[in-house]
């Protein structure tokens, strides 16, 4: 019979022949990041040693209180060192500023990903700054809570959910493999796409729809304060929702807005002339133009209850 | 020993006794209606006797064989007779037409009230066409789900809900007190408010939020094939809550939206207002503005849930 020992030494063997990288460092431990960080330790043959990296110190107490890696650093410069991946989990706005800061510790052979809802602005701010030896593989997963911290991370976030990686056409095949890996590690569906598509798409599925709900949220706080009262206190399943939506991360939010402008003002334009006409018919009781409207956008409901993204 | 007839006899008087209600009238086995006849039964003490009309004969016979009421008849005019309580749940559009239908019908001392989201609109129809010893308690309770029809209804849809009434200052006491008395009996707080002020609560809590997601939807709907699926298939979160919303009866928002013009048309336009200047600052990146913004927008979200709405 084997001893427990043998069985322990065994199983770290195991862990460390088929774990994706050697040494993974996830910078910002948020909701996304420690979502990764809950994920690689609770499904295992992510990372061998997992390094956790927070400019905010109280962040990164809390998530050393949390254990959710092995190795805690403040300072990104001294956390990368040695790193065969890194994950930087910033908002996107502040990405340009960590690569810069990061880029000269960065090991041979290493990977840097991140997890930004914008790509264009991602590749555009960080990609020149990465140098030779280290590949640059921005991902997306599409995921998420309307709550922030390493407190708000859950292990299963991302569990049938999507990934997307949009590599660039010279990007080192084998390298985006292994983020794709990773991804299929935590349980999301990985898929490949460019980066100007992925910012139109995510311009109409997630950034205009968080656009319209901190909007709305905002006029009927700035109605006069009786009404605002009873807003609350009526506030009736179609606002609660808009209000979950405009509970998410301000300065994330904002960032995004700022680094996916040209497809978010365009989507926004097409939004705002449909609207228009909606009012105009409500206006003009054109009954038949505003029943056929509802109808149509019930279609697309069904579409994502078939395809079980409802 | 008491014998199980003579508790059943004595359970019978009991429920009697104790009922708000003789014979109470569900016009419409929608949602609402079936809601309002399943919580009837679960939580007792409201009719002794529930009669279930519904013009459509299919929605009728699902009623009877889901056992929702003690009577079951397609003509309102036949139903209503020797009822001390008549709810009209249709479409606000359809009521004008239902009333006048039921009028010559009502018995006298009988109470009329309806659960449509728009009140003035129902004033206006239903009032005049109400006979001399009936009362008309027009009522609104504020929850609903996507689905539609006699099988959506809940038992405890109401339960911890607002069920808004709104008399005219002339309404009998005693008659508002019952319908009151009903929508707790069925778990909802009840809250009274003029229908001038009810609908421009409820325009922006509920309408507006409702014309926004169905907008967005139809948005979604018109972009080119290719965008269209991946919108499908990427659906994040946020797109996700506004097809829930937009997932509702066509003819019931519809109505409702050309019941409450103008108060809608007023929120609409503030709103578009607000996502206009969003959408400049975004467009010559006032950070400051849009951070500050999707700041304000979180606190009307803090304050939904200190009062436990959210």
């Amino acid at each position: 019979m084997r001893s427990a020992t043998w069985w322990a030494r065994r199983w770290r063997v195991l862990r460390v022949a088929e774990a994706i990288f050697r040494r993974l460092v996830i910078i910002g431990i948020g909701l996304i990041g420690s979502s990764i960080a809950r994920g690689a330790r609770a499904f295992g043959g992510i990372a061998e040693t997992l390094v956790i990296c927070d400019a905010d110190p109280e962040a990164l107490a809390r998530a050393q209180v949390l254990g959710l890696g092995e190795v805690y650093e403040a300072d990104p410069a001294v956390a990368v060192a040695g790193a065969d991946c890194v994950i930087m989990c910033a908002p996107v706005g502040a990405l340009a500023g960590l690569a810069a800061v990061i880029a000269p510790h960065l090991a041979a052979g290493a990977i840097l990903s991140d997890v930004g809802s914008t790509k264009q602005s991602v590749v555009r701010d960080v990609a020149p700054l990465v140098p030779a030896g280290v590949t640059f593989v921005p991902a997306h997963p599409i995921a998420g809570t309307e709550f922030s911290g390493p407190d708000a991370g859950l292990a299963d976030l991302f569990k049938g959910r999507w990934s997307l990686v949009t590599p660039l056409p010279e990007t080192d095949e084998g390298a985006v493999q292994k983020i794709e890996a990773l991804w299929r590690g935590l349980g999301a569906q990985t898929a490949r796409m460019d980066p100007a598509h992925h910012d139109r798409v995510l311009a109409i599925v997630s950034h205009l729809p968080h656009l319209i709900a901190f909007t709305i949220c905002g006029t009927a706080d700035d109605l006069a304060d009786e009404t605002r009262q009873e807003v609350l206190q009526f506030a009736a399943s179609g606002f609660r929702d808009f209000t979950r939506i405009a509970a998410s991360d301000p300065v994330m939010w904002r960032d995004i807005f700022l680094n996916n402008k040209e497809a978010l003002l365009e989507m926004f334009s097409r939004f705002s002339e449909d609207a228009q006409a909606m009012a105009r018919a409500v206006r003009w009781g054109d009954t038949d133009y505003i029943e056929n409207k509802i109808k149509d956008s019930r279609k697309i409901r069904k579409s994502l209850i078939d395809l079980n993204q409802a």
